[in-house]
This record gives structure tokens, sequence and C-alpha cells, in this order.
């Protein structure tokens, strides 16, 4: 167990219904836009728990065996990794709400260019919905890559 | 990123050609038997990266497009967060030479049973073939679930 680094460990879930997705209107300075819900995952919690319990607090619903579907990292310049866990899911119960993080909706998936998009996020929906694809990646010239 | 924890990085690939999988006997007193090739991601490397390398290094074969497929996940008691990456691939190049971790050798997936496999490996093996499932976890009781 020598080779332990430090981590931050995050979610990020994609509720989808037929054409349409769910997406948050993210209120962040630091990285507005729309964006999936999602957030930290707590110390000793499984990441699909971690998925569930995200969802709900950001949107209401209670979503039902999300599956990976992939992941990004990156590591910033004297900074941890930073991993974001992405999960999708069609199945859900419960009513829309939105929470202080910011407004939740649904959108058809073609008409997200007609919105202002959370940094990297378009890229992040590439790998989300391709089959070949599964790693959203700075390398360390914090070029994107997609593996 | 005041959020990180100790986490050690691994990964473990399933390379198959139709119904056969690629299959390692692990030389390893603490984790013996069957099991699939992988190890330990290291420090700044991307995810698929370390697959390609790791399947190289065990098995002398070049893996192409290596795809996430799963995780699993367990924190010993007063130790760090352990992450093992599940990829999968049946695109590969090169001639199958083992390494000094263990002897590598293709088998029909449903011979599994025969040998003695290493610990948790059948279950692994489910959340690698499932659609549905993508995590290995094990609960705060020490108790299996899969997610």
């Amino acid at each position: 167990m020598g080779k332990s680094e430090s981590v931050v460990l995050t979610n990020m879930c994609m509720v989808y219904d037929g054409d349409y997705i769910l997406v948050q209107n993210r209120i962040n300075k630091n990285w507005p836009g729309l964006t999936f819900p999602g957030g930290h995952i707590e110390r000793g919690e499984s990441f699909a728990d971690s998925v569930i319990r995200e969802v709900f607090e950001e949107t209401g619903l209670t979503v039902i065996s999300p599956v990976l579907c992939g992941v990004k990292q990156f590591k910033p310049k004297d900074a941890d990794r930073y991993i974001v866990f992405f999960y999708k899911t069609d199945l859900y119960e419960g009513e829309l709400t939105s929470s202080d993080e910011g407004e939740v909706f649904w959108i058809k998936k073609d008409e997200l260019k007609n919105y202002e998009l959370a940094s990297d996020f378009e890229s992040m929906v590439e790998v989300f919905d391709s089959e070949q694809l599964s790693e959203f990646f700075y390398n360390e010239n914090f070029e994107m890559e997609l593996l």
C-alpha cells in the first residue's frame, strides 16, 4: 500500500430520457455554465451511492442503477490529481427541484450548442456518449486528450 | 481542492478474443491465483496509458483503445482507499510473453471455474461482463456489494 497519492474524487451524472438530458446551470464563479449534476465523493462512500446522493441533492430526483461510462482526470500544477467519475442512467424517480447550486432543467441533447456551457463540457459529453472513448485527460503540457 | 484523500490507483485489463480471455497466473503470496494483467497507475499518467503499459509489461501484447468498463474499490481499516480501474479490449498487437509476475495464457471464459482464481476474481469478472454493473465495493462492514 506504499504507492498512494493525494486525490480529489468527484462524480457527474448524465440523467437522460430519450433525446432529453438533465442539465444544471451551475452558479459557480470558477466554473459557470451548463453542466451535469454531481459533486464530491465522501470518504468511505461507494461511487454509485455518491452519484445517487449528489443527483438527489441537486435535482430532487432519485436515480436508480447509475452506470459508469467514463472518467475525467487532470492534475493542476502543485495540486492534487482530480478525478471525475462519469455516470449515466435513464432510471429515476421523484420530482424535479433545483438547488442553490443552480437551476436544473431538461433540454434536447442537440440543443446543447444553443447554451453557454461550462468549460470543457462539450468534450466531456463526447466521452459520456461514446462507446469507444472513456477518458478525458489533460497531459503534462495541459493539452486535452480523449482516450 | 481541499477535499483530497490518500488513494492507491491501479488498473486491470480483460483482453479478449471471441470466447477467449487472457489470464495471468499471478505469483504473489498476498493475492495468488488466476487474474487479469494490470498494476499501478503512475503519478501523472493517463489511465488508458497505464493500462497499455501494464498489459505490455506483463503479457508482451500492446492493447489498443482499452475501454473503461467498471471499477473496484475498498478501504482496509487504517489504510488508504484502493481503486482498481477495470478496462477491456479485443484489439491488440504483438506476441504473448509471460513476465516474472506470472504466466499468461488464453482460456475459454467458461473454463474459468476449472482454475484456482485469485480472491474475488469471479465477482470482478461479473462486473467486467455486465452492462448494468460497474462497481465492486466493500462496504464499512466488509461486505461485498456489486453496484
